[in-house]
């Protein structure tokens, strides 16, 4: 018998693979509303749907495709535990996927990561193991944990995890169809590229005219420097960022490969622009977003996205922020 | 032909009279959903359903009675157009129903209300007419507007926008049904008493075992004074409160007499409950609640309520609340 090599770029997940995984999540992920406001359509001459996943269980859209990666493992597979590396939201996710399962979780974190998303991890019963953004692998410092058996379930770059992130896509468009509104385009924030990629599949799919973009911090722009170069390519090794949910260091094979294919194109957010969305998001919709889940919305203040008079969905992605750092932060516009 | 006198005391709303208002916003108001987090359970040793009227239409329940009121009068009526005072959430209900209808809208509003609640009501196409929250008698400042014929949108004391506020309630019994849960004790926060009293009227009829329980603020507490009292009594005229939305300076006849019928008991709550009420909902449940708001989560650390083991519904009531105070009470903690 041969044993075939695996391909080195894994298969594409297909809009079939995005139904699948909402039958797994349904009735443990929220199903989240869109909403809108007269006030932020009236300051954008466009209709906006905002697809709300700080109000996802974990308080990102990360719940979807961990759960989707862990409850396609074998029984066997998930009593030997999985263990996951992530700045904190993904963290989460796992976290509270294992915790339905019972199985084991080690969460590979960096040790800035803010307070809020260690705190909700332990509380879900995972073990943390820090690690310094700067000097440290992460892919490293969890193998210890993947040559013992334990699972890995990474971030982004996995047909299971895009596949479950493309949920919210395929939410967008049900919900859409539902109200019988067309959605030019859809907005979301950009890290490692499965929530982008995951979306693109499905609204792809389902409506293939939508224009789907994405958004990066300034200095953190790997996938909008990929989509330049036309192959994978760094964000500036120096580069930081208070959108510490998308600070990834270049895109993934498999997401890249997605967002290529499928991406009208990639907005670089300044800061100021975050904040202001931010702000924006929590006089308006009453919503604490945290930086990088605004930066999907801060990148309708770019000009680069054509919206007067259209129908835009953008994906709030997360709402796990320091306290004081939000505070500071709308307060200070 | 004899033309009987108004009987003083309006006739109480039954449960028909909500679903009655239920049917007329269906489609218009938001149903919003019943939200949990395992973080909030944990620290009180309950099972707590966090009804977020925050994402209600206008940010606050409001919306609810101003529009089952106003769909209730004439055409004829509608024309004349329509007078409200207001600090300032029912101003915002009154002029998105009044816009949906294409009727005038006169808003009487305190001058010091927050500017996002007076921004929000000019955005609607309503006029407001500013009065001194503590000189003037606001329902004197609105007379000369229903002496030329526009319909009063009374804040509470009238049993369709009681009825109105009661879709609150019958939501929380439905969809609690639907999830197979069985609610002991809702909390809501009190200022005239329409919103509590609504919801006990529908939350009484569909479950009578589950106890209503109020929240107003330490130095606002007429309700709970004329509860001790028996009869209607004013709070302290030098009270002042960081919750301007529960400001009334007594009790309404109407709701007075429904609440007083129904009502397990008030808490008083001090303004530092508040604001970790306000922190806690932005932490861990991403929602921008105003003050008087989250006077009904501040309530659950008073001791007052039994909490232990039971499941508790707490509404949210609004999320109006001016950027700057937000980031200043919740980051004051």
């Amino acid at each position: 018998m041969t044993v075939h090599a695996q391909p080195v770029l894994a298969a594409m997940p297909t809009i079939d693979d995005v139904r699948a995984a909402a039958r797994r999540i349904g009735g443990l992920a929220r199903r989240t509303p869109l909403l809108e406001s007269s006030r932020l359509n009236d300051k954008f001459g466009a209709r906006l749907l905002f697809k709300p996943e700080v109000l996802q269980r974990t308080g990102s859209f990360k719940f979807r495709g961990a759960y989707n990666k862990i409850a396609s493992l074998t029984e066997e597979e998930r009593a030997r535990g999985v263990v996951a590396f992530s700045s904190g939201n993904h963290a989460q996710g796992v976290a509270a996927a294992a915790q339905l399962f019972g199985a084991r979780a080690v969460i590979v974190m960096p040790a800035d990561a803010p307070a809020i998303k260690a705190d909700n991890v332990r509380a879900m019963g995972a073990e943390i193991v820090p690690y310094d953004r700067y000097s440290d692998d992460r892919e490293v410092v969890a193998r210890p944990y993947v040559e013992k058996g334990m699972a890995l379930v990474k971030p982004f770059d996995d047909p299971l995890i895009v596949a479950g992130q493309g949920t919210v896509g395929l939410e967008i468009a049900e919900d859409a169809a539902a109200m019988g509104i067309r959605v030019d385009a859809v907005v979301t924030p950009c890290g490692g590229g499965g929530l982008m990629a995951g979306i693109a599949t499905a609204i792809k799919a389902l409506s293939p005219e939508t224009e789907m973009w994405g958004a990066e911090p300034e200095d953190f722009d790997d996938t909008r420097r990929s989509l330049a170069a036309g192959s994978r390519v760094g964000a500036d090794p120096a580069g930081t960022s208070i959108c510490d949910a998308l600070m990834s260091p270049m895109p993934g094979e498999l997401t890249f490969a997605i967002n290529r294919k499928l991406a009208a194109g990639i907005v670089a957010v300044p800061e100021t622009s975050v904040a202001v969305a931010m702000r924006d998001a929590a006089a308006h919709l009453k919503l604490i977003v945290e930086p990088g889940g605004a930066a999907g919305f801060a990148a309708l203040s770019s000009g680069e996205i054509e919206l007067a008079g259209r129908t835009i969905a953008v994906v709030l992605s997360g709402g796990n922020v320091d306290m004081d750092l939000f505070a500071r932060l709308v307060a200070a516009i």
